[in-house]
């Protein structure tokens, strides 16, 4: 090695490293996921990390902004994708005899050269799912209906996902008599409903006002009988998803482009309640706009109801327009992403994660150190019957030592074979999570306790002949 | 969208997507590499895609030419990894509380900025095992033992695993009188061996050769004496795992540094006889040598018999030094790495691979639009047993266009509802995989083998109750 000085072991800011018990959870989660979208008949695609920076660029909203770019060997500009719906665009453009629909799904990190901050990151993954080449709102309830059977697969009892359309916006401009190049302007106002409150967004739309940190923010000069039609709108009852529809309908009647709005919602409704998705779980709610510019009908997102504070864990939409940027014609599609490490915090916090760091499920100790082909086969016939196994290889050679080993890593057998053990042909078990639970009250357990936990810890090992070691460690772990 | 020109959509060179049939295929792969990988106890990592520039710098070997490397927004030199065993060793100094053993298993991509040719890409997916902080050679077998039984759950009938040890190599040098000073230059002159022969080797070992294309290859200057003792070493015949020991311990005999070597391969021989490895499968072979000096121990590599000019799928070894560059202190490790791009080609040219594009095992074809919510319902219904099921959201409204589409997928049944199906409550399955043999042979089948074919084409599709569908279905998959 030329260099002798020592590098620090550090991450770069905004990154950072998933060690063995973060990644069993994330990579149960992604394989819940993928489970679920197969069962719909979503096919997986990979697209690289880096692509040219003109095909990333364009899209004029905030990600392009962060796009960490620099200039390959070749001096072509290049750049980490910033999401898995460009690469997605491309793919379809590039390659015209992909079967339509194209129905994929697509897992990866992207990459934003976002200002770093806590919780903040600039490399983060992604679970995408679209259907391109899908005008039927059939496409949408279906992946409303996956995120809905993730969250179910998932172990998460109370959640919510929301729809609407952005349709049912454009009506609104037309019932409030609001031009329609406004629009823009009007919808980041609305989507600020939860934040701001109705009076701050009647404001913002009306005179302005001052924001907290004393900014002034300038408003969209709307007529005080314009707003009060907004204000009809956002004071729609909530409510199923049938009665929100009903309520909608009444209050556009007689607006004309009503009908594109009220009939996607009532397929999406029809279709809903014909597959059995309750209302406490998947809502109607009217409130949702999206940020984005490039959604042209259905938005949708959901949140763990128990973790809020983490905000949306999946959004998505219908979108038309960003295929035609390479192929110079629309191509109807609608897609929904989850940000894989958002849902990890949220379900962390929401309690819906089981926690293990461990993969093998039994620890084969090792006594005698010279005999470790022994432990070798022994472990491997373990592994011949389904079962996880590792054998202790490591440098300790007090049992003490290598049980705590096991216990760090929450393996719940271990298997002891010493000389004795060799002699008979038997194998000692030992059940170390009753174990360690024992320890722990060993600890505070006086007097009388103390004698009935010595009887209980005798219990949790015992010696048994070696043809029955497989069936014993199957009931031990069942 | 602020522009309006058409973008071309394409990929960088060295670069390459992952179309859904591809897709499948590698991840039925790594889905069994992780599966055999945790089976003996190894956990997940994942670290970040870039790293600090001096991170991945100074190892004073082909891969650090070849980085990505630029500058992030705050002007640090940052790069993208080139393999994923230096971030294991960054990852093991950087969080000193890691319970040693770290038996871990990354699977992800790295990035080389070689220059792109046909086959050789810049872009591609390592999957990795090491166990870092062991010095028990156990640690190697396992990684011998895992690499078997992954050939093996990828259903390869013929492959070869082939190890060695460094310091046998070392012995070589005293054996032959050879100064271990120069012991990096003649391993690489052995490692030429295949490709050059033992004369070639000779020369280039004492007073160099011409090669193919004119260029002077200079020699080493070694005496013929050497040489010659080298050539006994080379010699020496193949055979099983215990008679090429057997070889080599009566070769060395008299060098008093042979311990070590003999010592080693000893106790590997001893555990893979004792683990039931066959010596069709893991073969003691002297001449691997490994082009990483990093190597201090174990070193094996491995191919695929029916797909040899892929060269080696698998390869690794142990190595001592990876973490000292961090920590100041070195600590014992072996390892390998599957290329995952490389083995999927070997086993697709192998005839190992089983070919799907599709995810789904039945389409819904959508006969009559306007009742979607029912058909939905439907795809339901045989996906809570169990089945993935896609419905045909498309825009192609003939059966003969939906079942072409089910056909390019490979989905094998196809269920009809029309009309008739409605009415009396029943469904009918189409067996997709038989009716597109029966449409391949129609186009050549005149005469009375055509009466047979509409005879046996009847029964690829029959009309049964709803309430059977499920069973029915069951039945045509399994």
């Amino acid at each position: 090695m030329p260099e002798q000085q020592i590098v620090e072991p550090r991450l770069l800011r905004g990154f950072r490293d998933y060690l063995p018990g973060q990644m069993i959870a994330r990579q149960r989660i992604i394989a819940t996921i993928r489970s679920v979208y197969e069962r719909y008949g979503f096919r997986p695609l990979d697209t690289p990390a880096l692509e040219f920076r003109a095909t990333l660029m364009g899209y004029g909203d905030e990600n392009t902004k962060q796009i960490f770019e620099f200039q390959n060997p070749e001096e072509e500009h290049v750049a980490l994708r910033f999401d898995l719906t460009v690469p997605l665009a491309r793919v379809v453009a590039q390659y015209p005899d992909l079967p339509l629909p194209f129905k994929r799904y697509q897992v990866g990190p992207v990459w934003r050269a976002d200002k770093p901050d806590p919780g903040r990151f600039r490399e983060f993954t992604q679970f995408d799912i679209d259907s391109v080449g899908v005008s039927s709102l059939a496409a949408d309830v279906e992946i409303l209906c996956a995120m809905h059977d993730t969250f179910i697969g998932l172990g998460v009892q109370r959640f919510r996902i929301r729809f609407s359309s952005r349709k049912v916006l454009d009506t609104l401009l037309d019932f409030a008599g609001i031009p329609h190049g406004m629009a823009h302007g009007v919808f980041r106002v609305l989507d600020k409903l939860e934040k701001i409150g109705l009076d701050g967004v009647s404001a913002e739309l009306t005179a302005g006002r001052v924001d907290a940190s004393g900014d002034k923010i300038p408003g969209l000069g709307l007529q005080q009988a314009q707003v009060a039609k907004i204000r009809d709108f956002v004071d729609l009852p909530k409510g199923t998803r049938s009665e929100v529809l009903a309520n909608l309908t009444r209050l556009f009647a007689g607006v004309p482009s009503s009908a594109a709005a009220i009939g996607d919602l009532t397929f999406l409704n029809t279709s809903l309640a014909s597959l059995g998705m309750s209302d406490d779980f998947v809502a109607l709610d009217l409130s949702i706009a999206r940020g984005l510019d490039y959604y042209t009908g259905s938005v949708f997102e959901a949140m763990l109801t128990d973790a809020p504070e983490f905000g949306s864990v999946f959004g998505g939409g219908r979108y038309d327009g960003l295929v035609e940027r390479f192929l110079g014609k629309s191509i109807p599609a609608v897609g929904g992403s989850i940000g894989v490490d958002r849902l990890l915090a949220a379900l962390s916090k929401a309690g819906s994660l089981q926690d293990s760091s461990a993969t093998a499920r039994v620890l084969v100790l090792v006594m005698e150190r010279d005999r470790m082909p022994e432990y070798l086969a022994i472990a491997q016939e373990i592994r011949k019957a389904g079962i996880n196994t590792e054998v202790y290889v490591g440098e300790e050679k007090s049992l003490r030592k290598q049980l705590q080993y096991a216990d760090r890593l929450g393996i719940p057998v271990g298997v002891i074979i010493g000389g004795d053990e060799f002699a008979h042909n038997t194998v000692t078990l030992k059940d170390l999570k009753q174990g360690a639970q024992l320890q722990e009250k060993k600890s505070t357990a006086p007097g009388v306790e103390r004698e009935r936990w010595l009887e209980k810890s005798r219990s949790v090992q015992r010696t048994v002949p070696r043809e029955q070691m497989i069936r014993e460690i199957t009931a031990m772990l069942a």
